[in-house]
């Protein structure tokens, strides 16, 4: 077990509590801080919203929070009122516990959508969760457990600034389309910030983070990233605070980047640069259209240097230009070049496909200044056979 | 074989040409009209669009086209200057042999992009297939297949309206997202309608048919549906004019679904039906996000009733609503009324989508009177498979 950097006042714990079929698979996790916390959060901006996000976003951004417990294995999405009533207890248990109000306590959910939370399960298991959270790697490490669902491996990434550690760990792996995932991030901070600057600056890392990847591209209901500061003294402000934000940013692109290189089935994270657009937004719209097509995917997948299915990506993004404003390179493959094919060994450039796990295409437009990166995964048998087969 | 009802008229074609590696696969097809007809077409609106849909674009609509030219195999897509010349000479080679003006041809091609035409092929292949064009079903046959790429099988479809016809025919199969696919599609009626009639009434036709089918959204740089119309006497006018445009549209409707049940590697063909939208527009909208979900379509190919999925793509699609205004059916099953999910036999369930190679979900609102009928696939192994390995 790796031994993380953690942000100093926090305990975590990451249980077994029956939620998934699956004995012994850890299922619930709560980190209590244990001062009050500065707290923001962003969600999904999914029309439909889980029960968790919507008491959460209620909460926040907020000065005192103490807790997040997360359970995953069911989303509690599409559950009407009797799954908001459900993510309240969730937080009232910890609040019990730990002897503070309800509302100082953020809920987060992941897994399958449309079945009551088995509530029975969780009153037992919350408590436990409670009572077990300490310091250290291992408990941080059962919790960053307790949060994934098809995910392969742990998310966890951390740094500091001047005394001052951010830890965060997350879960990806499907429903990964940006605005966001069924993505859970959580990062926390033993320094202190106030909860407006906090929350300012979680929206402006994760737009440029989080918001990059894309698996599938279908927007999560149940999307949360939470960023908790507890250090005591006085809030950041000036360069301390731009440093900090710097590595909050490091953290979450590093998780990201994590989350599509272990999306559901991928054999390889594809990495597209696009630059040269009139504004990064338009540099974000196509590069979503490409991360998302899959035709692009399966190409990569099988190694078939088909490039113009990213190039024909690009076309019907939505944003206007000419084919002559267009070069792609794939890896440092010189490919199209200002709206012209260039003569390529297709033998060489699926070998380019086939040997790197890590893949790479820089589509540059000649129109401005904006650009993107974005990360997304290829399209394998693997994706299809995990989720033809999810709920039955 | 079956005998069509076939246009008079017209003389129909397709052969061997060569373009395509498999021995005695036909792939160069022409359509001739013995008269100059009134002509429209209708397009992709990839801003990458391939040269015979530049040169093609740029002819209509007219009222003296004598003749298309369709190649498959080849996309002419993302070819630069030499593939709008290429496209330019496959239209002079048919007006030579026919004596007409380059401008009375229309050109249309699918396969792969990237690649310059391989234009000695086509100078020995055109002139033959001009002078084998023939009236008759044989001759209409051969054409409905040499257009095919991935299609397992010919998309045709015909209609009467008092003396004339409308004959239609297509392909699909893959890189099929809504405005348009590489479909391509041919219609040709023995009506006299008016250019401009006939240009405004395919664009109705195609807007509610053909831009409503998606098998993985992504939006072809070859789409093209061309309709002749080489009728003598005076134009359709007034209510013969509606019932031909009726008629024009169950031609489209018929073809659009033909193309989306025999999209590459499909199992099932999944029809969605949203209504109550306030505008026919959101629903559409809606429709599509649904369409697209790679999540939604494994779901289907694995007979899992993960209905989440429909309503949670729903949620993203950027049209405002509340789950309060959602109900969705599967089949006749309704599994979330108003909002609140009902209990439901998710082996009842599981039987519906197993047993049917059709499949139905119903997406009611309670906004106002929108409504799109939208027909898709399910996302298999297959489908991946054929496109990992598509130019390689």
């Amino acid at each position: 077990m790796t031994t993380w950097h953690l942000a100093r006042g926090f305990r975590f714990a990451g249980v077994v509590s029956g939620l998934r079929s699956e004995p012994d698979r850890r299922d619930l996790a709560v980190i209590v801080s244990d001062s009050p916390a500065a707290a923001a959060g962003v969600f999904t901006q999914n029309r439909v919203c889980a029960a968790p996000v919507q008491i959460s976003k209620a909460r926040l951004p907020r000065g005192d929070a103490r807790a997040i417990v997360i359970c995953s294995g069911n989303a509690n999405a599409c559950t009407g009122e009797q799954g908001v009533r459900d993510a309240e207890r969730m937080a009232e248990l910890v609040a019990k516990d730990l002897g503070c109000y309800p509302q100082q306590v953020l809920v987060a959910s992941t897994g399958v959508i449309g079945r009551p939370l088995p509530m029975a399960i969780l009153e037992a298991g919350i408590p436990k969760a409670v009572a077990s959270a300490a310091r250290g790697t291992v408990h941080f490490d059962d919790a960053a457990h307790a949060i994934l669902t098809t995910d392969t491996k742990i998310k966890v990434s951390t740094r500091e600034v001047g005394e001052h550690a951010i830890t965060g760990f997350a879960k990806g792996a499907a429903m990964i389309g940006p605005n966001m995932a069924t993505m859970l991030g959580f990062l926390v901070t033993d320094a202190a910030v106030a909860p407006d600057a906090l929350h300012a600056l979680l929206k402006r890392c994760a737009d440029d983070t989080f918001n990059c990847i894309s698996v599938e591209g279908h927007t999560s209901t149940n999307d949360t990233v939470f960023l908790l500061a507890n250090g005591a003294g006085p809030p950041l402000a000036g360069e301390e605070l731009q440093r900090f934000e710097h590595a909050v940013h490091a953290v979450c692109q590093d998780l990201a980047r994590q989350i599509a290189a272990d999306a559901e089935g991928a054999n390889h994270l594809i990495t597209l640069d696009v630059e040269g657009c009139r504004s990064d937004a338009e540099a974000r719209v196509i590069a979503k259209a490409v991360a998302d097509s899959p035709l692009v995917k399966t190409a990569v997948f099988g190694a078939d240097p088909n490039w113009g299915r990213v190039v024909s990506a690009a076309g019907y993004a939505g944003v206007p230009f000419e084919e002559k404003n267009l070069s792609l390179w794939m890896g440092d493959m010189l490919l199209y070049k200002d709206g012209t094919p260039l003569p390529f060994d297709a033998s060489t450039a699926s070998a380019y496909l086939k040997a790197n796990r890590e893949v790479h295409f820089r589509l540059r437009f000649n129109l401005g200044p904006g650009r993107c990166t974005f990360y997304t995964c290829d399209l394998t048998y693997e994706y299809v056979k995990l989720n033809a087969d999810y709920t039955t």
